[in-house]
């Protein structure tokens, strides 16, 4: 097969709109499908057709893929299990694939032992497992084609990002942001595990595949030379994070890949100024659009220069044609961490739109959209106001006001459709020393529902349409707790997502008024993805609740302040949802 | 509140069709449900309404109970989590109760972490642990009320079984028959938890609680005095098993309550003869009608003298009224591990009848009617085959024609329902030496399915109606697995049951013809059960697959020998269904 096959594969699935080929449905991450048999009308029908247990407790990210062989191809948290799935015979197994990976990678994961999904091209399956063995499988039969190391746990580094196949390569990046590690996307070839490139977040501008006079940044090249270095203190860089462990779209037109990188290491962001300044640790919470093929870094934007909040910017760079002042523009537009809804141009990487869609976000005033830098609010920078200084009230919390569940975009409305969190939280740094293999944090956190007199609801989350043009929230449904679920739209004009207590919903795509939902084993932080097989369309999730949010319930924690935070203020999860993985296929009834 | 208090309150619920308030459904364990909004000709609309992930792996036995104050109660494997769910809010959790429990009990479960479910009576909840703990709860608010200990783990006991509450007394059983354990019964205080009386399954009749003037074995009474000593070779009562794992039965008119005692200890039935020939090893695999007050005995009757098979004498002894040659009696029914089908007298323990059920079951030709002793056939006998012989081709298995899986008895058809297993084993037992606390077992044990020529089908299992008068399979639907889980019927015309690949079936009552059917997450072996809530019929089932038939899969073994065989003969389980405990609700959509 030629270079091109892998990714000629996946772009001829896309185009077939039965199919569910990519864990963002397309490779411009719009998790947008044009099926319309389920409908405003009809989907209140909607009934579960048939159901499969995993064997996993934990966190479930990611969701089935479709690709036209009468199977669902599924994944688990660790130990990483592969399902085929016969959509023939209410989901036997047709093969399981276990890795046999080190339980000592567990208390490495950040956030839950999590999976963001499996990748397919021409025949073979690929997998990132938490122990950092990048795996190629034979769809038909589950046998191991080739596997590849693309880290080391004892370092602190693991994986539970989705891989994406372009061009015949295999896109990964790693994990451990909270570890001291330095983050890298790499480039496997798709038929061999040979690696093609790797490009890192920090380091010289050799290690990040940067060039300061073509390189752009803003609009105009970048000009200096090794920032991913002069921008730290000492050797700071080298615990610098951006660990791109979020989601990564690509424009086969442009030939361009797009991911965003995570916190800059220590949460302590007086350890990463350089004499007593802020300094922007670059290239950490910035997006970057790589050439698919060589890795060179054609634009960067830094969305959060010198983080003192962990507002990681992994979330999907979701690639939408706007009009913008009058012209079509080859948009850009991410619900990002920050609170803040970004537009940009991803042509140049030039900033188009950054408005809040969480009105109660406060760690930032606004973006000077000039020079695309947040204005930062000095009440709220625990940098200005201290390390051992407890800021309190910083919105949003550092899981951000939208953590890694994936929005979807209709074509239709316009409009994005995201599970959002609405969050706060108090934040104090400390000193902290750096041990390999070791927790690099430095942080103590405690967490709240984002407060009634700055724009929250009470609760921790909500479910919204945003329109990326005018920076506005369209509509929005308050939730109990944050939407941490991937969220889908279809021509049926019909938006779906789930709940933490473990409830997936149908509402109406225009007015958000809620049509359908049903109490699935429990809490959903899987993606809600959808196919057609034999002339019935499905929908198909993965319920089992876990990640950052769900952190008390996976890992067995009760202190408040563990999981940084997070346990406390999802507390009363406890009382709706336990752990257990449940793939869930619905459909409309026969009659 | 009176010493009759809890049993009075058992006695009104079962009187309420609405109610689901024992295990078996009511004290007779007749499993049958007097609600028929749920019918013949609507069933085939049923729909799950909510569900809710027990956050436990491993097999899912018994069923929820309801007791009419808006919620269920369910209770998972070891560690035997307990949970109130709120029917009003899709199962949001009121409360749960998690025992802490030394995971050192596992390795003593001989068929996988299972609990046959809590038992409730006047507002409390009674669970045995797995480490021997009987405890009882506050329903409302889950606080514990007492723990009393019944046993000890480190000598190979433990417990799985369901407790009665019979004259406020809570009627527990202990397991331990693979670990040389000896069986007892105990009846503890309902309010207080101080012991009552133990009755022992052998030893001297003091232990046994039985007087061989009064207590009557086929109608006469027994005469001779500690048979539970003399029918065994030295000491080797004291390693007697005849744990009583099973169910419980009770009549308050004849306030005697029935259960079934298991295998006598070692599989090498050349270990339990006298002087080489075969010894009763009495009372193993015994039917007990005990005083429920004072746990005397008013008669006995053992099913099999003197096992070579594993045939444990357990399963659920169906208290039916018949007519017999004219006359009314009080009958007792059983659809036996032996692949007989056995009619007693439950007032006086006299044998009516004993006929196969399974065509192909060949360890006995019949029952001598008169004695109420089985006609061992020699060539299937593994005492007189031999030690160190593997005798082939014996049916059935050692998991019986039926296992614990309770059946379901309904008074309009005078049917018996129940799931069977369709396998045979061959069987070479071994001399073994007795370490407190370890395996005490002596045989190797390879299974099969139930061979075509002798009336198997070819499949390992049934799902059968069964005329417990005439003794006669009036209809058999087969199966490709053992049928696990535990029959219902309703005066709804319906029989509901679940396979081991995860399905729940509803078939028609008189006709057998399939009706509906749904795949639920996991293979179930859990329990069937019906109640009415707001004027609404629901079904409800726990899923999760396990017991002895999904050890493989439950304790992660391969070999085929292990799991005494049963890896072997359901290791195409491991196609059909993974790991993981689910409760479902069922019910008819609103429209
Ligand atoms: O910086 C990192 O390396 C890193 C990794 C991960 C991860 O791999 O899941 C998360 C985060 N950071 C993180 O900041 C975060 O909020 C988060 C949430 C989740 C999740 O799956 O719920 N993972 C992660
Ligand atoms: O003799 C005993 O103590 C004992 C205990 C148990 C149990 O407690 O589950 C089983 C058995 N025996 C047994 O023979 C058997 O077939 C069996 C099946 C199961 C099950 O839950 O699937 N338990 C047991």
């Amino acid at each position: 097969t030629t270079g091109a096959q892998a990714n000629q594969s996946v772009l001829d699935m896309q185009d077939n709109p039965e199919l569910w080929p990519t864990q963002l449905g397309n490779y411009a991450g719009n998790r947008y499908s044009r099926l319309d048999q389920i409908n405003r009308d009809n989907v209140q029908d909607l009934v579960p057709t048939w159901q499969f247990s995993t064997g996993v407790l934990r966190g479930h990210e990611g969701g089935p893929l479709y690709v036209g062989d009468g199977r669902l191809y599924i994944h688990t948290p660790f130990p990483n299990r592969i399902y085929a799935l016969d959509l023939e015979d209410d989901g036997r197994v047709i093969w399981m694939y276990e890795p046999d990976q080190d339980s000592r990678v567990i208390p490495v994961m950040c956030c839950d032992t999590v999976n963001r999904g499996l990748a397919y091209a021409d025949g073979r399956l690929y997998l990132n497992q938490a122990d950092n063995t990048v795996i190629a499988l034979n769809a038909e039969d589950g046998e191991l084609l080739w596997s590849v190391d693309n880290g080391d746990h004892t370092e602190g580094e693991t994986m539970t990002m989705s891989p994406l196949v372009v061009n015949n390569k295999v896109i990964v990046g790693n994990s451990g942001g909270e570890f001291g590690v330095r983050g890298h996307i790499t480039a496997y070839n798709a038929e061999t595990g040979e690696m093609e490139w790797r490009g890192y977040s920090q380091g010289p501008d050799s290690d990040v595949l940067l060039d300061p006079e073509t390189t752009l940044m803003m609009g105009e090249p970048v000009g200096e030379a090794d920032l991913g270095v002069t921008t730290w203190p000492d050797d700071e860089w080298e615990r610098g994070g951006g660990a791109p462990w979020g989601w990564v779209t690509y424009d086969p037109e442009l030939n361009l890949i797009y991911y965003g990188t995570g916190n800059p290491g220590t949460w302590n962001p007086a350890q990463r100024a350089i004499d007593g300044e802020p300094a922007d640790n670059k290239w950490a919470i910035t997006v970057f659009a790589r050439d698919a093929d060589t890795g060179e870094a054609k634009w960067v934007y830094q969305k959060v220069p010198f983080d003192e909040w962990d507002y990681d910017g992994v979330n999907e760079n979701q690639l939408i044609d706007v009009e913008w002042n009058g012209e079509d523009r080859k948009g850009l537009a991410i619900i990002d961490r920050t609170g803040f809804g970004f537009l940009l141009d991803r042509e140049t990487g030039e900033l188009l739109v950054a408005e809040k869609f969480a009105p109660e976000t406060n760690w930032a005033t606004h973006y000077d959209m000039e020079t695309g830098r947040p204005q930062v609010d000095p009440e709220y920078s625990t940098f200005q106001q201290g390390v051992d200084v407890n800021t309190t009230g910083i919105c949003p919390t550092a899981m951000g006001a939208k953590n890694m569940q994936p929005s979807s975009y209709s074509p239709e409305t316009g409009l994005i459709y995201a599970g959002i969190n609405r969050i706060c939280m108090d934040y104090e740094p400390y000193e902290t020393e750096y041990v390999t293999g070791q927790p690099y944090v430095g942080a103590t956190l405690n967490m709240m529902p984002s407060p009634e007199d700055a724009g929250g609801h009470g609760g921790l989350g909500s479910f919204m349409a945003w329109d990326p043009v005018a920076g506005e929230v369209v509509w929005e449904i308050d939730e109990r707790f944050a939407v941490w679920s991937g969220a889908l739209t279809t021509a049926g004009n019909v938006a779906f997502y789930g709940t933490l207590e473990g409830y997936i919903k149908a509402v109406d795509l225009e007015t958000g008024d809620h049509l359908w939902q049903f109490k699935t084993p429990s809490g959903i932080i899987g993606n809600i993805n959808t196919f057609q097989h034999e002339g019935k369309q499905y929908i198909a999730v993965l319920s089992g609740v876990g990640g950052w949010a769900g952190i008390g319930l996976a890992a067995g924690l009760t202190d408040p302040e563990e999981g940084l935070g997070a346990v406390g203020v999802f507390a009363a999860l406890d009382d709706y949802t336990k752990l257990g993985g449940v793939l869930t296929v619905f459909s409309l009834p026969d009659r």
